[in-house]
């Protein structure tokens, strides 16, 4: 496999581009490509292929790319889908490391397409990077570069990348993102993504010196394993802003296990948010919010919010959206309150976070001060401000003779950028749209200027309480999973251990067929589990004799390849406390096996040590059709089914993973010790699932796992029954 | 108490007020308000009234109102709050019905505030209404009246009402609702609310004829019964849209029961929106896309949209916006497949809802039959139209040439307007703001112009696809909660029970103090709840010939006055198999009882026959500080302790609200029979709910009731335990 950031930099720096299908038909993609390129202003060569013709918007028509004279970086593609691999081909004798297949008609129409697509893959694969098919291709205003649609796009190079599938979609974005400040490092649409995909941009967005901020828009994951490692070893480098849409996309995969039954479609996804410092968002909205926040403040910020409201309602509102957020707004240190005191003397204010100024136009003096107390104030991390109306004209609509006068317009707009700069402590406002009939046009004109200067002096401005707190809450968690530097990479595997030799061993021995539990329990102690030991008995009297070694009282259960349901014939029997009892139970289980199994292969029967009560566990693994093997945690027993109180991580674990999905589960407290009840080691606990993460990954033949139940104790665990189902 | 809508009127179509506090200083909120009435337009005649000056803006300065020579409908007092009570008193002289009281700096500044507030409603009440004091008061355009900072706003009637607290909240409203094409019939901010109340409000404008739909603004509600009352017996009548702020708003009470520490805020609320056809908005967002959406559709929708894109990902994006709404996009019928299939034969469309038709610029007559297709689906109950570009101006800078000729606009726009009057089904429109930098403003003023013309042909706009379903979903759960008629009404009382007179018989023996599980079991059976029916024992004589009579295996617990966590101190024995063993719980009670209540009064033990096992479930009634007593439902148990899995409803409860509440929780498929497993008997549960709600509703002295456990069975339910708590 070659390295995934290969000739990446083609699609979007060419010094030469060839488009193949630009025919003299104005209204051909090819043509309307090359029109696009010049409206943009690229600055390369640009060469039109196709089978006739003889030129196009002043350029000569080649008729096959070796006719082309100089070195061609990127070929553009558009062509009926059944004449691209010959034209791959044609693209790799002239040495053309990249190229965009715009064409649609592939995979997403059927089998046909999905076979020209290997097709072509086996043509390019190693010699060329294709984008595509079914694609808009790049855009990089830095080289110049835009899509067929493109040519009004800003050509002012940014520092935000773009990475989503649906090249229309990225029209609404970077179209909205142009009123908030932001401009566009690098966007690709690539389509049906047979060899560029979101790993290989992720990987190379991440090491692009033009890129501060990486967004996305995706449905779904073409290779989610290493999408998920590129986003974790990220560790905070650079904010990676995810919008996932599609939560009815991908069905449910048939499962054997109790983890696979439970595990829905977002609960992968959901566990990647947990294991990176990956910002999710969804919709338009908080991704322009929270980009556009970002783009001001790249470094993210606290999640202590000081909140200023010219108006009770507008404080009340700003403290529900802030909680809602997960952000908190501090009591002040006394100090400020006794200054906010002093500055406020009067009635109808509320001087506690959120501050409520009672009136929406106060006079520059005393917003300047308001705004420099809570800047001063070290329990602070950024200061939001709300209905202070920063329009004049607006402030006479709604107040009359008390509104301040015109010419003080821009000095007040100059009061927070001042504040901000002065104590390097981020200032975010709300700006909301008061009127929004046409009358009030001029209004809207003014809006967006003074929106434009606050984004320009990096303060982010917000159209209400709900979207600044949901975005700046996106930068608070941005914060703090970068800074605490808790996302440990992911490094490489060790040699191989002797679990996977036992593993790969019972794998012979059982060709592919579900282990026993005995077989489980083998592997799950090699890498250091601890289970209740199984003892194996052929008769009565190894029954006895194993009995009477492990002390009462026991455990007994049919091993058998052809049960799995154990319980429901008849083949399990607890709490045996004496010989006659173990004897009872061994002629028992033999009777149901006879009359329910009939011509089941016994083994014998497991004997085990009863475990003592405790906490019913259950840790499980299935695989997630994206991203993989995936880890879960849950209380067990009949209710937690039916609540399904349970935590997912994709595999592999860190040590903050462990923690945190034992956390996450709403009965926690249980474990915790509830009410005085005796309650789990957590920290055996995570042990166990870092183990459980260990043999998972070392041995990639599983398909699914369930351990049910674990039982936790005030000081250790042990796994009391456990099946592997090998792929 | 007089009728709550009592003198109404008065505040919204006077046709004389009388502004006590107009100054000749201008500046003075008096004169201002005078400014603001004329500037509105209102016709009715206004007096000033002041200490001194001769003058204001031409009307003459009387010194007291028994000055005026004419009748006057309406005070407008602002004047400082030491004077109010004064001028309150002049008010009745003068016969004058209505006053509203600007001033503040009463019960929102501490003590003496309040004082001032109950001096004012001693003398006002059941002779003139009051709104505030702390208010902006009534905006009510078809009166000509608005409010001091309102004379800007619209002149123009309409049919939403707006109740909100907060006057400058509402100016925010209103000024956002103008870009939706909705006009206010009334708004009143009614600050302090000493006198006229939420409940008073929505009262009056569910029988007022200007009103249709009612909007509501609020942080807490004074009297919550009442406005729960007058809400639920709306039953569908008008819309009333609750935007209800203040999550952190109202401290928890201080409880001693189990159910009391389980209840939040929030759970009254919740309540409150699941017995109501009452639709809850979380912010203003949603508040005016309600609204402006129910101003196009007054009777609300169905809940089945057909969803149309102009691109792949839009539909995506909408599909994920109509699943968390809670709407759905039904499959089309075979028909409308077929002829979509040959409306749209090529690649690059998906036809199936959502439907993707490629690009965002159908010719106007592929759109008219797509629109048409769908309308004509019985499937179907609102067309959704999504990123179809209807400004050819945007679509051109998009799409360039492929883009609709330019007098094509007008027609575009006649589509969805001409097939919504066709087939009177709803149509809704997403337009969103694409280009949102300043120099795009023609363009936004070409949307809002778009945006204005379907809003007035009836179709409602939403920007964002999140919003159009957020908005529509509210539509449908009206519809559904009110066509379905299912909300009964709260009827008056019967006349007093036997179980009422037992409470009072009880109450009086106990003084108040908590009663004891015979005293509780002895109410909820004359209630018709099903018990186990403990029987007193005084001696071990006693509990023998109890035990015998009742049958083995039984209960025994202590019964003391002065202990209520009766295990906790060894006071209860369980699974008593026979006399030897009840001799033995008789004297061990005792002498735990000794030992650890020493002192407390023993009445004696309760002894009951040993319920069979079957489902736990917890029943319990706490008090809101708004809405009064609220029953809970909830498995028992520790795990559902900590899971807190329950369900509150305000009682009186309905029919269906029992159903609901059971349903509600999550564990309800337990109750179901999960895995096999024996189920409740839902029927008879639902029934135990309202017995319970009538024992709540007919004895307000309850403060709080646990009913724990509950044990239900396949056929039936009995309470285990039981204690009431008095007030």
């Amino acid at each position: 496999m070659p390295d995934s950031s290969m000739y990446l930099d083609h699609f979007f720096h060419p010094e030469s581009i060839a488009v193949v299908g630009a025919s003299e038909n104005s209204l051909s993609y090819g043509a309307r490509y090359i029109q696009a390129l010049i409206d943009f202003g690229y600055k390369g060569k640009l060469y039109a292929i196709n089978h006739n013709g003889d030129n196009i918007l002043g350029y000569k028509i080649f008729r096959k790319l070796s006719d082309v004279p100089d070195k061609i970086d990127l070929a553009f593609v558009s062509i009926p889908a059944g004449f691209i691999a010959d034209i791959i081909r044609e693209c790799i004798e002239k040495d053309i490391k990249a190229a965009v297949v715009f064409t649609a008609g592939f995979s997403e129409t059927g089998e046909h397409g999905c076979a020209l697509e290997k097709e072509i893959m086996g043509i390019a694969a190693g010699k060329i990077r294709l984008m595509g098919p079914n694609c808009f291709g790049p855009y990089c205003p830095g080289g110049g570069i835009t899509f067929v649609t493109g040519s009004s796009f800003s050509c002012e190079p940014g520092s935000t990348a773009l990475i989503a599938q649906s090249g229309q979609l990225a029209e609404c974005i970077i179209g909205r993102a142009l009123g908030e400040g932001v401009r566009y490092s690098k966007f690709a649409s690539y389509g049906n993504a047979i060899d560029i995909n979101e790993a290989d941009l992720l990987d190379f967005l991440m090491q692009d010196d033009e890129t501060r901020i990486i967004t996305s828009y995706m449905e779904g994951v073409k290779d989610g394993s290493r999408f998920f490692e590129i986003a974790r070893n990220n560790s905070g480098k650079k904010p990676v802003i995810i919008w996932k849409a599609g939560l009815t996309g991908i069905g449910a995969v048939a499962s054997s296990s109790h983890t696979g039954s439970i595990a829905g479609t977002n609960d992968a996804w959901n566990a990647f948010f947990s294991q990176t410092s990956a910002i999710k968002v969804t919709d338009l909205d908080e991704m322009t919010d929270t980009t556009a926040a970002f783009n001001c403040i790249p470094e993210g910020c606290g999640s202590r919010a000081a909140y200023v409201s010219g108006g009770g309602a507008g404080a009340v509102i700003g403290a529900d959206a802030c909680e809602i957020s997960g952000m908190q707004m501090p009591a002040f240190s006394p100090e400020t309150e006794e200054r906010l005191r002093e500055l406020f003397p009067g009635t109808g204010t509320s001087l506690r976070n959120p501050v409520d100024i009672g009136n929406p136009h106060p006079s520059i003096e005393l917003l300047e001060a308001l705004l420099e107390l809570m800047s001063a104030d070290e329990n602070v991390d950024i200061i939001v401000v709300r209905r202070v109306l920063f329009s004049v004209k607006l402030s006479r609509i709604f107040s009359g003779s008390t509104a301040p006068p015109e010419e003080q317009q821009q000095t007040l707009l100059e009061v927070p950028v001042r504040i901000k700069n002065k104590y390097k402590k981020p200032v975010a406002i709300i700006l909301s749209e008061d009127l929004t009939d046409v009358k009030s046009l001029e209004l809207e004109k003014e809006r967006r200027e003074i929106r434009d200067y606050f984004f320009s002096n990096g303060i982010p401005v917000f159209l209400s309480e709900q979207r600044a707190f949901r975005a700046l809450s996106n930068l608070a968690r941005f914060r703090q999973r970068a800074g605490a530097g808790n996302i440990p990479a992911i490094t490489g595997k060790d040699k191989p251990s002797e679990g996977r030799e036992v593993f790969i061993e019972i794998l012979k021995n059982t060709g592919s067929k579900i282990f026993n539990e005995i077989q489980s329990k083998t592997i799950l102690k090699k890498y250091g589990i601890n289970v209740t030991e199984p003892m194996l008995a052929k008769s009565e009297n190894e029954a006895l004799s194993a009995a009477e070694k492990l002390g009462y009282p026991v455990v007994m259960k049919i091993v058998s390849p052809q049960i799995t349901h154990k319980s429901d014939i008849g083949g399990v029997k607890t709490d045996l406390q004496g010989s006659e009892q173990v004897k009872n139970a061994y002629n028992g289980i033999m009777k149901a096996v006879k009359e329910k199994a009939a011509g089941a292969f016994i083994e014998g029967v497991s004997i085990q040590k009863m475990a003592e009560p405790g906490i019913e566990l259950v840790i499980g693994m299935t695989r997630d059709p994206q991203f993989g093997p995936m880890l879960m945690f849950g209380l067990g027993g009949t209710l937690v089914e039916v609540l399904k109180d349970v935590s997912f991580r994709i595999v592999p674990l860190s040590g903050e993973d462990a923690k945190s999905m034992i956390k996450q589960v709403k009965s926690y407290r249980l474990l915790e010790g509830y009410r005085g009840r005796p309650g789990a080691d957590i920290e055996n606990l995570e042990k166990m699932l870092l183990k459980f993460s260990e043999l998972i990954k070392e041995n990639p033949e599983i398909k699914e796992i369930d351990i049910n139940p674990v039982i936790a104790y005030k000081d250790g665990a042990v796994a009391v029954d456990a099946r592997i189902i090998p792929d």
